[in-house]
């Protein structure tokens, strides 16, 4: 019989396997200082991209006023319990009130986190009978979330309207066969890696062909895109569309906690039967109140949305201009596909923070196809031109020496932290 | 084919269906002011046995101090990111250090919420081939874990160690015939609901027949159990048995957030595979500091379990003197089971908050059989005599008036706070 720690250390997994040579460099680094555009790593400066501070809430004045009264006004503590039970307050209730109103919905629930808030919204959703169909490069907390479904589930290839039929055909077919059930489409409004937006247009055109209700996770199109910053569907024109709205106060808000829209009869339904927030403390209310304050920012402060555009285009106009290759974004978020081994893009990650001081995150085998490198550039309202420009020069400078095969090396250098 | 949301709404749920004349009264109250035993319910003060702050460390003003400071130095935003890609820092590290000394064990990993924690701990520990011994009456994050796990599982009744021997032998013939896997029990250190504590140290003596790894979930013994506070395997003398050992800090730490300790190998597993911590945003700074404050205090200041002990046991003798079943709780838990209908049990809570000004949370049917009532009350160090005397005065008063069938009616009170 085995022990399941025994074939658990036999292999740390992806990442886990290069642990000793890796921790504290390029697995749970530490930036220190105050989030911003420059921030220390290692004790030297390095100019950051790789936080999902999208608006530069995080360091704003008013908001770091916020939180610093909310916390001393109330502590960490308030209120204690699930909301249900005794965790409930008229300022949670307030702020759901103000969420539902800026995403153009009719009611909101607060969630205490946001990935098992996304986990427990699946399985509340839906019954054994119901259908699952949703995008392959759904976030990880949507795949657990569908994980716990006990019925069927279709896949459709990444944004790929074609194969969503297909698999939409299959679904509505199934359900018919079943005599019960019905159809949930779940997509995000950007995804995180690519940037690429779900094509939530092209499948709220289809609710005229196909009977399915739709769940948009909007982590990173919330406060970054539509004319209000009411994300991805306000920016499609097709907000009144989406079903059941999603998002984390993780991106756009630089905060933690999230929260679901939707019409008030369903969101009753969810605020009575979600296990995550029915079984779990509530949010705390300093963090109410700091999210209260951002989302105020939000809705007074469109030139913090402007000029993250204004930085993100410049970043991306940059790179492509310089031949690097950006992909499908058409959002913020901004990818650099490069070829490579692991061994070199790891050299070349290196040579970046330490002789040009750009702090980004890569993405390789295994969690990409061998051979390839993503570089995932996170722009924020925070940047200044002089990053941009100082990024895109060691940009270039790294991808020639790429190129000239100067980081080909076998072996990951070992700049663990600890010994 | 029909529509996911017109069958939700057809049934709200065991609490939802009452949401109409219950919402803001008996489900969603908010109880007002400082947490303490006296807090304000609808502009009156009550004594409060809701929360969960067993050591009163809520509003502890070393407590109050440390969450506005940490908040007024950092803000709540830092670190962002997850803890693997950018949200990783030296505070978070010395907490993870101190929480595995206090648990005496050899490491930590920090968690951003125990909910999804203990969710993608169970996922992560097992592969298909691994069975999941567990215990009837574990709480819902373990629950949705089991859920996660595409393999075999057996339940056993609840802290009854014959059957928890039964299911080990069907468990254990299961891997002998898969020639794979291993086994993994789950138990909590205490169960919230009825007080007892888990049988850990009969389920550990019985390592040396059966082969097995043991993951405890100790929320309510975390702190409130134990010489040092170490919880229920301290209490019972066998914490160096426990494989796995899990607390949120959302009990007598006050607090959200959570941890998991055992070996330095098997924790480094965790940390660099958990996917709800890898793939979602690290526990902002402010909650860090507050947590060590927390965790300083429960090292340095015994005398506020002895406290909360005191009280506790005041309480239940009170209660058995008086005649009242409080079970078999061996914590500080107090359940109070007496019988009627769910009117009845409404009825009586109304009593008890509007004339006696006692707050305190009750489970009826259909989460217990029916004709049963559940009073849970959660003492703590902050309750004073004059608390406990009112409380058990105004029981011993509504249990006569229950008895004689004064509080039968065939509908429950409109109660909401929103029409």
């Amino acid at each position: 019989m085995a022990d399941i720690f025994e074939r658990l250390i036999k292999n740390y997994g992806p990442i886990g396997q290069h642990r000793e040579r890796a921790h504290g460099y390029f697995a749970f680094p530490k930036l220190e200082g105050e989030i911003g555009s420059i921030m220390k790593f290692r004790g030297k400066e390095v100019i950051v991209w790789s936080l999902n501070n999208y608006l530069g809430l995080a360091n704003h004045p008013e908001v770091r006023k916020a939180d610093a009264e909310g916390a001393a006004q109330f502590g960490l503590a308030l209120p204690m319990g699930a909301r249900m039970m005794s965790g409930n307050s008229s300022l949670h209730e307030q702020l759901e009130t103000e969420l539902a109103s800026f995403v153009h919905k009719d009611d909101a629930i607060l969630l205490n986190f946001g990935y098992q808030g996304m986990v427990s919204l699946i399985d509340v959703l839906c019954s054994r009978h119901d259908v699952i169909v949703y995008d392959a490069e759904s976030h990880a907390c949507i795949i657990d979330g569908l994980r716990l479904h006990p019925g069927h589930r279709f896949v459709f290839k990444h944004n790929n309207i074609e194969d969503f039929e297909k698999q939409m055909e299959r679904a509505t077919a199934l359900i018919e066969k079943q005599k019960s059930g019905g159809i949930l489409v779940i997509t995000e409004g950007v995804f995180g890696m690519a940037g690429d937006q779900g094509k939530l247009k092209e499948i709220t055109a289809l609710k005229s062909k196909y009977n399915f209700r739709l769940l948009v996770d909007d982590a990173h199109g919330f406060g970054t895109l539509g004319k209000t910053g009411a994300g991805a569907g306000e920016e499609q024109g097709v907000q009144d569309q989406i079903d059941i709205y999603f998002s984390t106060f993780a991106k756009s808000m630089a905060s933690i906690g999230a929260f679901i829209a939707g019409d008030r009869q369903i969101i009753d339904y969810i605020r009575y039967n979600i296990r995550s927030q029915i079984f779990a403390k509530s949010l705390p209310m300093p963090l109410v109140i700091g999210n209260l304050k951002r989302l105020e920012l939000l809705r007074t402060k469109p030139e913090l949305k402007q000029q993250l555009w204004d930085n993100a285009l410049k970043l991306q106009k940059g790179l492509k201009d310089r031949g690097f290759d950006i992909g499908t974004t058409d959002s913020v978020v901004t990818p650099v596909y490069m070829k490579g081994g692991v061994e070199e893009a790891t050299a070349m990650v290196m040579d970046l923070r330490e002789n040009h001081r750009i702090f980004c995150s890569i993405v390789v085998y295994p969690v990409i196809p061998k051979g390839h490198i993503i570089y995932r550039l996170i722009p924020t309202a925070a940047h200044t031109d002089a990053d941009i420009e100082a990024t895109l020069k060691a940009f270039s400078a790294v991808k020639e020496k790429l190129d000239a095969g100067a980081y080909k090396t076998n072996a990951i250098p070992d700049m663990a932290e600890h010994k």
